[in-house]
């Protein structure tokens, strides 16, 4: 791997700081990933038809490619991949334990409101990575084609149970500060990874302004969202 | 699709009887490795470490390639692949219903025994097909890897709590015992099915000898793999 110039490198040998961020931030994606596995299984399993099973099936099994990319990522970077997802372990539990869906329309929102919000994050901070690792991020993002059947699903939903609208916008609210919550502990707890954001001498990074205008995106990408399942944000 | 002398032929005008047999067993294959899907990701949550957690997961994602292998043979026979899936949907619920795994060992011996003996089941049918549906149901079966795994952590079990053994060697009977309890119940209520291991006039088929030898052979198998995990069967 060559160093080109001012680009941050993922060579541990050249700033083991950069690249222990980068680790923990792939580490965390893919435990994400790993979860929201996990998550799709069990929104397989609340559909109400088998067309909706398997296609929830079928976004669970990409999650999982895209899983088996990071991992891949991590061990090219010399790191331990299952060592390096257990860090952030507690972090994705406690908020799956918070937010566990009542019914099939929560988890529905839970996965397009949660992993939109989650793509958008990581791919902010793929601005500040390595060329290499910046397109493995941005791989594992790929959308895994829930979008459309979710807001199909939702309107529809609604339109059967127009009540169901005022518990659902509160679903999402809750879902978003739940989101944060657990973000800014991970962040207040990995200095790296927190470092990797404000950046340092050679490397470009956010400050305070940069960090409140990403914010204000992902407020008003997670309210386009919420606002294409018809609900208030 | 052209009928080769005396091969049988998926085209639905040549033979009604002989397609709605193959729409029927790729219907009740598909569907297993539907459940089968949901019994790994069912296993990959009870797995002691995050890396058995992976390696179910990857399980099931390969299922799941499997699955849309028979939808696609499904789509190309001109059937409704969830309507077929759904005609079976019955025996295998009761068979999952029936032998629901206690803990982490029962569910990996359920995975190795069950898909094993079904493995066997459906190649030893696929003779009987033609080349296009036999090529689909066997690579439909290929083993998507847990044998290996599955045999090392059962024998770990084991050799960590010998008094295991009695338990499982148990399990594993059961496993089979409600596995021919419903195939024989499907057989029994689906006559197309039937018909298709009996043969006819211009297709050949099982006598009662051959089908004894066939049950000698899953037998003998089944006992194998029980001995591989260390297990009396």
């Amino acid at each position: 791997m060559t160093q080109s110039s001012g680009a941050p490198t993922a060579d541990p040998d050249q700033d083991p700081v950069y690249t222990q961020a980068v680790t923990e931030l792939l580490g965390a994606i893919a435990y994400g990933e790993l979860t929201a596995f996990e998550r799709l299984t069990e929104d397989a399993k609340l559909a109400p038809t088998l067309e909706d099973k398997v296609a929830f099936m079928s976004m669970a099994a990409a999650e999982f490619g895209h899983l088996t990319t990071l991992l891949e990522r991590l061990r090219e970077l010399g790191a331990d991949p299952y060592a390096t997802m257990r860090i952030f372990k507690k972090g994705f539990d406690e908020f799956h334990a918070h937010t566990r869906p009542a019914d099939w329309y929560e988890g529905l929102i839970k996965a397009y409101v949660g992993d939109g919000l989650a793509a958008d994050f990581y791919r902010e901070i793929a601005a500040y990575l390595d060329p290499v690792t910046r397109d493995a991020v941005i791989e594992s993002l790929v959308d895994v084609g829930y979008a459309e059947l979710v807001v199909d699903r939702v309107r529809a939903g609604i339109r059967a149970d127009p009540r169901m609208g005022g518990r659902l916008a509160l679903w999402g609210r809750r879902l978003m500060g739940e989101a944060l919550t657990q973000a800014q502990r991970v962040a207040g707890e990995r200095d790296a990874l927190s470092a990797l954001l404000a950046g340092g001498v050679d490397r470009p990074g956010l400050d305070l302004a940069a960090l409140g205008r990403m914010f204000a995106r992902l407020t008003e990408n997670h309210a386009r969202r919420m606002s294409d399942l018809g609900l208030d944000s």
